[in-house]
């Protein structure tokens, strides 16, 4: 297992880690088969979307605050994150990726992003 | 592969069943690498969450409820569980967790839960 | 890694790719572990749910796009299709399917869908 950082800048966002994801496939040396990409919080997420518009990011992050109201007097959560731990689970805490030939196997569109609801923070991402 | 069995107890609640997932790869004999926790079934779901506050539960549940109205005459389905259907895709019927050493890898205040979004039933998880 | 195609028909549609896993399953040969079910795209998801009924179906895409409204001024993106990348974040670009004795485990009333968003296109699945 390898482990990554990254640091967010606001509450919500969207920062790419496909780099860093490969760099941690070659060091574990997995040449065929499937990683999990895995973040270890519960107020952030894991998902794959496109690599170059991002307005891509912006109505996505957008959507989520839409849906998933940032105060509500019904929050029963006290930390004042509440919001945030329901968009964890909404996207989910890992992707699964296909590795072949000691690549990671992502469309040319797309890349892998750390989803930040509750930052700045560091943040961790496992690959394993 | 490895099965566990649950029991849920209300139409929609969570259950903790990290130590259940933990017995079930040291018993298969996974050291390294990933598995996938599975539930076979379509009106629940798996995700990864805070393993503290119950309040952290009771907001996800509540929000998917919201969103997902339970009665809807616009609903084609006719099993009268139409919105755990719903919820079932929203969420996921997996995770995929890393193991390392044997152990799986959550972070501190993760918990790997069952959503049960159609209950009480008995439910069905597979580690493999 | 297997390739699958599939080619849809209309923006939002559902498509049981079940059996062309399996087959991309064996044809890799993997009798044991798990296997990434994903989609190189950015507009369309794969996820997991009833076999039977296709109201279910129905309801799902339904809610998606009463909750991911296709038209908004507030979209930041372009391409016309915004709501579509909003809606592939959200189901999720794969799932992973436990293997077992060769055979992809699914519960008896489950397929694996591919979720087309943006159709009509031709869309990629790969298994690894």
């Amino acid at each position: 297992m390898k482990r990554i950082e990254v640091t967010t800048k606001s509450r919500d966002q969207m920062i790419d880690v496909s780099n860093a994801v490969q760099n941690a496939v070659s060091q574990l040396g997995v040449t065929f088969g499937n990683v999990t990409v895995f973040t270890p919080h519960t107020t952030c997420a894991i998902t794959i979307n496109e690599n170059v518009d991002p307005g891509v990011r912006k109505d996505f992050l957008s959507h989520l605050d839409r849906a998933v109201l940032w105060s509500s007097a019904a929050y029963q959560h006290r930390g004042g994150n509440a919001a945030a731990h329901i968009k964890s689970s909404l996207v989910g805490t890992s992707v699964s990726i296909i590795v072949d030939a000691g690549q990671i196997k992502l469309g040319v569109w797309q890349a892998i992003y750390l989803c930040e609801f509750d930052g700045p923070r560091t943040r961790e991402i496992w690959i394993g």
